[in-house]
């Protein structure tokens, strides 16, 4: 099998985060797949095929795309952000695992994007600038006993925390669960910075407490950090406050 | 003041993984304030004034940059991967802080970049696909039991966990202990990537499972990855193993 597929991190939106290494992917494909709102912000091309598909159906939309790769296609899987983290390749990953024998010849390349949480971090300060972790909340794919219990081992042993897809229509109380569980290990005045749709034009940042967290103020294009026991705000006059997190960390209080 | 500050994250190396916004606030600095490797990664323009030093001087360079910019002048301070992942962000807001009044009424922008670890990710599969955290294993700015305070929480909870400056010559035992540290929670076939110089000419990527880890395998270029119990390595004929984690996660083994 001649065929090629790769696995494209688009950024957070805007085409001034699209690395050349993506947009020569995207290029060079002769079909491409992705959730809907996604594809739409690749340039059209002549000739290119577009399958679009629902959110939900990543598994078959990799085994669309790898059955396309198989037949001698050049094919890109489109992904907002990096296609690595809570993204398409891992079900691409899976499908391969999981399917005929001959995906597993095919040419594949994971293209990296710049993750949500970079962008939002970028916006406000250094809010990662220490040890942290990123964690969905959504429990369609794990029960919500683990996501617990990760929070509570990340906090208390203060990791500063990037909190993906906070709320769904079909997930509305997770996040606001979320916040009382972290509310038991930090500080009130831990900062909370809420992302919305950093990266494109309606792009919103926003500092909270942890105690003045509302959980309303996230929706699915949000992207959550919830800083440390170390996380500072530095005031500024007449601009956005500073969130960061410093390089120096003395002690952990569980 | 009229200065202007960039933060700018350069990706792993080449070129193909520098964002157009990156390129662009390099592209008009007046002045490059950096790590002199990282310097030299930046096209030379003419007339752009470049002051290069050492890497453990983060903070005099963030207040040297500062400075200038302070004096009306446009200054990109340039990081390698992300600014805000263990780089110079956290350190230019640790000066805005601490330093003079005016300081906090600069132009301040991040420019975020690809850090390290999605670019490793990227190049076996999808390691970080699941729940993951990004550890720096420097002790210059904790101390070693946080470290293993730190290393205890992520692998018992199962995140996967990205290893950031495994090893200096100023540090030589510390990953080997990491590596210790975590066989305690992870079973012995868990699978460890090391990327080495991932997005430079000379990049390899390896896989090895956690009983047969070899410490002296990192070195100061090298970034880590050790999986979770649930991460995965996919053998295909004629071509490297992919490594991913699956979205899915039922359980957590302590």
């Amino acid at each position: 099998m001649s065929g090629h597929l790769a696995v494209v991190g688009l950024g957070p939106g805007d085409a001034r985060y699209l690395t050349p290494e993506a947009d020569e992917a995207l290029a060079g494909a002769q079909a491409l797949y992705g959730y809907g709102p996604y594809l739409d912000r690749v340039p059209v091309r002549v000739g290119q095929i577009r399958s679009a598909s629902d959110n939900r159906e990543e598994r078959s939309r990799a085994a669309a795309a790898l059955r396309h790769a198989a037949e001698g296609t050049r094919v890109a899987v489109v992904s907002g952000g990096d296609p690595g983290v809570f993204a398409m390749a891992a079900a691409v990953c899976e499908e391969i695992e999981s399917g005929p024998e001959g995906w597993r010849t095919l040419d594949v390349a994971i293209v990296p994007g710049i993750t949500a949480m970079l962008a939002v971090a970028a916006r406000i300060g250094a809010p990662l600038g220490h040890d942290f972790c990123a964690l969905s909340l959504s429990d369609n794919l794990k029960p919500w006993d683990l996501v617990e219990r990760r929070l509570d081992a990340a906090a208390g042993a203060g990791f500063v925390i990037a909190l993906y897809n906070p709320v769904s229509r079909a997930r509305p109380w997770q996040f606001g669960a979320a916040i009382e569980r972290l509310r038991r290990h930090l500080p009130a005045a831990t900062p909370v910075v809420f992302g919305y749709a950093v990266g494109r034009p309606h792009e919103a940042v926003n500092v909270a407490t942890l105690e003045h967290a509302d959980a309303a103020a996230a929706d699915m294009a949000t992207l959550v950090i919830v800083g440390s026991r170390e996380t500072r705000v530095v005031l500024r006059p007449g601009r956005s406050p500073l969130v960061y997190t410093p390089r120096t960390a003395v002690e952990v209080s569980a």
